[in-house]
């Protein structure tokens, strides 16, 4: 394998002072990813976040929380697609008192994860610029969805 | 894709002050989901941690962290079986000098990863009613695994 | 499952001070693994850091971040194909407007992830033995990434 030809910015240092929590709640309507990249930021905007990262936690277990392209919704359809190669419905799982859906959805938040950050610069969500933040649903039927929302570092006016 | 009707809770804000560290050693008794939920409320415990997050990190590549329900075990018996439909033994791998059990164990631990977060709010681990924390063994013979466990942020008396 | 026989250390408190934000500029050659560990341990020695974690986040969304076995190349080679098994290019995806890569690399980076983190001890960035910090890029051409890097702890001589 190649090594990387890397190339390190200036380093910029600030304080970390503050840790901000809030709650998210998403209520979905069924398999598909929500964009919460809006809900995000607004947080952000509200605990007046400068520089730090933000970071967010899914208390569930059948859905996930995913960085994916924000541009055509079709990559979104071809997401849900992939998830179930991975994770068929009728794969005969031991675990399906809860339906069909219930297992393939665990498997699903298990390879996508439930926890992750975004870092903060001069008081901006860090996304590339096709880069949105979505709640994955994994099961059938709406459902009701707590994102927790933390931000450490430095808070304040620009 | 639907827009998501998010609703964002109250912002609480307290102050970053402390970092503490600590490494879980861990004993598997070979592929499967062993339980730490238990030992990282307990070095929060001795933290008095308050307010904050708790980052797990674990320093090996054919084991993974997840989070995962704790209710029915049938569950971890059909990850374990989702992991080895996305992995086999028998899919031709180049790198098998450390027997059949050790390249599918690779590719679990980078599609479910080795590092994640949890919120930590008044003094409770912010678990959703049906996670657990999960040290996911991926080679078929015992390991002894090392977790690091730091917690970022308020500590003290209630 | 069994429970686990986990056992603590002894913890070890210091105190947050610092976030230390840079960025490290990727050129990959196409599809395949790029190491950057050498590049982190370089912004970690820029920064003074001495005791916290070094947060990644990659701002792609056909590419994404891996730790994994840095000893034999053979195991690098062996990820690429169990991506590949995961996310075959003709498998009839909707999204085809940027080539027959494309979609496959959405589903990669999902799977794997854009975020992670890794302790940092004493100085000393914490990873396992084996354990090597990869950018996976996984487009067939080659592109030019960016990977923020942030350093949340304690810093200073030793």
């Amino acid at each position: 394998m190649p090594r990387v030809s890397g190339e390190l910015s200036t380093v910029r240092t600030t304080r970390v002072e503050t840790i901000a929590s809030g709650v998210l709640a998403v209520t979905t309507t069924g398999e598909g990813f929500f964009e919460i990249t809006r809900e995000v930021v607004r947080f952000l905007e509200q605990t007046r976040a400068r520089d730090g990262a933000v970071l967010l936690y899914l208390r569930h277990t059948s859905a996930s929380l995913v960085i994916q392209e924000n541009a055509d919704p079709d990559v979104q359809t071809d997401l849900v697609t992939a998830l179930k190669r991975i994770a068929p419905e009728n794969a005969g799982w031991v675990h399906d008192v809860e339906g069909p859906d219930d297992m393939p959805a665990h498997v699903k938040a298990m390879v996508n994860g439930v926890s992750l950050h975004i870092p903060v610069a001069n008081g901006k969500i860090a996304l590339g610029t096709w880069q949105g933040i979505y709640l994955a649903e994994h099961r059938s039927n709406p459902h009701q969805r707590e994102v927790m929302l933390q931000f450490l570092g430095q808070c304040g006016a620009a």
